[in-house]
């Protein structure tokens, strides 16, 4: 039987390094503008034209010369002559000139010659005729033509994964096609003699597959496409050849189930069959989630996820999404992450050099709000379907105390 | 032409109240396992099988008596019978009688007598006898039939938004097909003249579509199918007709430009005209966002969204989000959502009775998170791309000063 005991593993922060180094980014495709939240733009997107395009009324009113009713006042007011109507949509057939007037609906594009527009309610139409009783200043109640949004400046950075707010910018500039990043590919797969279809009836000493979808779901979260490529039983030539036909179409190849089980650990050994570079770590100095096992071959990265459905889970959340998003060609970092800062409900201890994952439950008490670790550990189902999210032990704190402040990443 | 001073506008907490009772929730559908992240469980799942279903193994070992080896040490080792081998994935062939034992695998079904197991590193094989050198309590290194979720206990509650996690309990108890709520179905129409789509050269006076798809973009991240059912043009009977068509396959119709623009006031009209029960509301007292309409035409709601597009944005977020939420079968608060604590960067002044929305950008300033608020107002488009997310004045707050505690819920 093997066990763990003769494999050094790296620490979290070297993992991270490594994984930071293999994940390429993928190449670019184009997608319609009602396909394009929740993709990531690929193109820095630079204003081709003013926003808005041409000067245009904020108000219902009187485009005018704002020197024209620089005098008027309740008592006195100055008539122009209402030479016309802006229709919303058209530019305007004549321009306002010195003592005339145009109506001009909200968004209506300005007249040539006139400079600002008098709101509805400070004026009266006397037949041709219309009477200001106030003055305005030049550009009052008009927007100026790339006010909002000047020719040239930078709306959209590219690696920005576009918010549904986003996509405002992109029909506003006329993008009805635009340039994303492709999906990151990633096959999950399960191994293991015990792993058992959802569907099927379950068979004494049997376990029904859980990462093949718990992890399929993440990745297609963290904006993948998913091929969902089976159960493999524990023979070498069968998972090296599933390995194979699943690294041929993916950039990602997501094994779960072989990497710890004793008697069991071929994922190594199909890993390096696959071809070089090979493997860039075995174990990783964290809790829960030691076993994983990352390698590359060719362009594409495999990896041994734990077989435990909650350590499969949290290993994704701390290391595989990262790696997906910036192969995705998102810029990590760039977007203010979902988190709560809490004060820890129990006391914990960990181990100098091992970063801890700890699922917690966040409660208000108080007005304080707590992060409270959830019992049973990684063997437990029940522990992650509980959690909010996780807690970060850093591998150089070994003792937090109950009331200590923590930051909680919470689950998307 | 026509302007709001005649309407009286609900408050932001009435409208909620009404749009709270005018939602019914959708039906709902089965949905493989694959697809069913994201979406909202339609019944609870209780656990109709103990979880693990069978005692397992913890540990690579030996299954044994507990009371065989009660006296075991390293010194005088307890002497049993290997027996032979649990399979993984299989049922034991043979009970464990006293004075035997059976390798076990990790994971593998603790035989029946057997009531612990010994690990690997604390017995020695002999021929057909392994020796125990340590003493083991019942129970130890075994997972009980049921320790991690017991038949009969609740699983996930009805109306959860589906997280990637929630998965794993779905395969684990077998639900190759998952109940989930059907997605409520979305229509978004522009109305305006002024209106061009953002595939075409951009005439003068125009402007591009933006609502249908920032507006599209937002339902499709509440979850929803989302019909583009296009520009319509002001004029009442074609309004009707559009309007009338989308109400008649969706269960929202977000119709937008229509409800503000001087001069071209048909919304509410053809609302009324589409049957009753009719008016919810015309008019919330709220910046931005302020000539919003709901009305409902039988089982359909029917949305006037403000015409610019940042106000659009924002109403949506407000009110119309957790609507569709709502509808769509989802407990609303059950989660956790994303929001930051943060100081307002500038003073900000209201009216008593209105509620308001800053669009605020997070800056880190030493340590503190700021809230700025963006520059632009709502007729700015690059306010809103800016923001990371909205800061909610209520109506009985009318000045928050510089460096007031805030709370800033992200944008998705």
């Amino acid at each position: 039987m093997t066990t763990h005991v003769g494999l050094r593993p790296v620490s979290a922060d070297e993992a991270r390094e490594l994984l930071e180094e293999a994940g390429t980014v993928v190449e670019t495709e184009m997608v319609g503008l009602e396909g394009a939240a929740g993709r990531v733009l690929a193109e820095s997107l630079v204003a081709h034209e003013d926003m808005p395009s041409f000067p245009r009324s904020a108000m219902d009113g009187y485009a005018v010369r704002a020197a024209d009713v620089a005098a008027a006042t309740a008592a006195a007011p100055v008539s122009l002559s209402l030479v016309g109507s802006v229709t919303i949509g058209r530019r305007p057939g004549q321009p306002v000139w010195p003592g005339e007037a145009q109506a001009i609906p909200t968004g209506g594009h300005l007249p040539d010659g006139a400079d600002a527009v008098v709101m509805v309610e400070q004026a009266e139409e006397r037949g041709a005729a219309v009477e200001i009783r106030r003055p305005v200043e030049a550009g009052r109640n008009v927007i100026r033509a790339g006010e909002d949004i000047p020719r040239g400046s930078k709306v959209l950075p590219s690696g920005r994964l576009l918010r549904p707010s986003d996509v405002s910018a992109l029909a506003a500039f006329g993008l009805a096609r635009v340039p994303v990043h492709r999906r990151p590919r990633v096959s999950v797969l399960s191994t293991g003699n015990e792993i058992s279809p959802p569907a099927d009836p379950l068979q004494p000493g049997k376990v029904r597959d859980v990462n093949q979808y718990a992890l399929g779901a993440q990745a297609a979260s963290a904006g993948c496409e998913v091929h969902h490529d089976g159960i493999i039983e524990d023979d070498p030539a069968a998972l090296e050849w599933a390995v194979r036909a699943a690294a041929a179409k993916s950039d990602v190849v997501l094994l779960s189930g072989g990497s710890s089980v004793g008697g069991h650990d071929y994922t190594s050994d199909v890993f390096k069959r696959l071809g070089p570079p090979g493997l860039l770590f075995h174990g990783i100095a964290v809790r829960p989630g030691r076993p994983t096992l990352v390698s590359r071959a060719g362009p594409t990265l495999l990896v041994g996820m734990p077989g435990v459905p909650t350590s499969a889970m949290v290993i994704f959340e701390v290391f595989i999404r990262p790696l997906l998003r910036r192969m995705g060609g998102e810029k990590i970092g760039a977007r203010w992450s979902a988190e709560r800062h809490a004060r820890l409900a129990t006391a914990y201890t960990s181990e100098i050099g091992r970063e801890d994952y700890l699922r917690v439950r966040l409660v208000e008490r108080e007005g304080e709000i707590w992060a409270e670790p959830l019992p049973g550990g990684s063997a437990a189902l029940s522990n992650v379907l509980a959690a909010d999210g996780l807690v970060t032990v850093p591998a150089d704190v070994t003792t937090l105390a109950e009331g200590d402040a923590v930051t909680v990443s919470l689950f998307t």
